[in-house]
């Protein structure tokens, strides 16, 4: 895709993240982009993201769901404000809760499309219902309440 | 502690999860014990578990609760059942649905502990309530629904 993910906007000190951090060599370096109204992801597992064999680990489609849906969040923030996510000050956010339902067994081996819809957008608070989709079929469907950073987590 | 881990019960085929599997080199291997009525997983996450600099990212803290959740309801259930862990028929259970709350931010570079507290146990399903402890401050509740494993999930 021609556009720049979301988490590309990240300035350094929020590119450390285990799952969208594109500075954690380590992570899982997910790149988010708006289709429309909605947003999407697509990430291949690695063979060792397995739960039995043949299917992927649910830890990590909660944690694709979660950095995805933070990035919605963040990425939905600046659209609410009119501005470019290059934009000061920077929109971050974390998760407050998650939650997610497995509605099926899902493939390993095979590329994983993850969709995010924007529920709500407040000042404080987006919340973000997300799809996880292989081989056309829905594995998983989250909903993620998103929060503006505290300032606590600005101390580490 | 003196006791097998849960986890260890597992028969190999069961034993490659990203997230509790000893058969999984790249992955967490949680270990999780019965201490009286809850059970209990200590974790130590690695510096690349990060979200932002000095805390650990969610994704993570949402594959510990699944996973000691998941080993939790296998336990529970046998508990029920009156049986050893080392006993056939064996129960696996899956992850039907998790939902997190994240009540602070988790320190990194200290030990976690992950508290499991049987709710519900039936012949298909076990709810296990979680709780991540860091510094003796809980930072974050969870609530797992653990179903046992279906047949199509055994066709991998």
């Amino acid at each position: 895709m021609a556009q720049k993910a979301f988490q590309d906007y990240y300035s350094d000190d929020f590119s450390h993240c285990y799952g969208c951090g594109r500075l954690n060599e380590h992570g899982l370096q997910i790149k988010s982009y708006w289709d429309g109204e909605q947003s999407v992801t697509k990430f291949v597992p690695n063979e060792h993201h397995i739960a039995i064999p043949g299917f992927v680990y649910g830890g990590l489609i909660a944690s694709l769901i979660d950095c995805h849906s933070t990035g919605t969040a963040a990425a939905a923030s600046y659209r609410a404000e009119g501005r470019n996510m290059d934009t000061e000050p920077e929109l971050r956010f974390v998760t407050a809760s998650i939650k997610v339902d497995y509605l099926a067994p899902t493939p390993l081996g095979v590329e994983l499309e993850i969709r995010g819809k924007v529920i709500e957008v407040t000042k404080k608070k987006v919340i973000v219902e997300a799809t996880i989709t292989a081989n056309n079929k829905t594995c998983a469907k989250g909903n993620v309440v998103a929060v503006r950073m505290p300032d606590t987590m600005l101390q580490g």
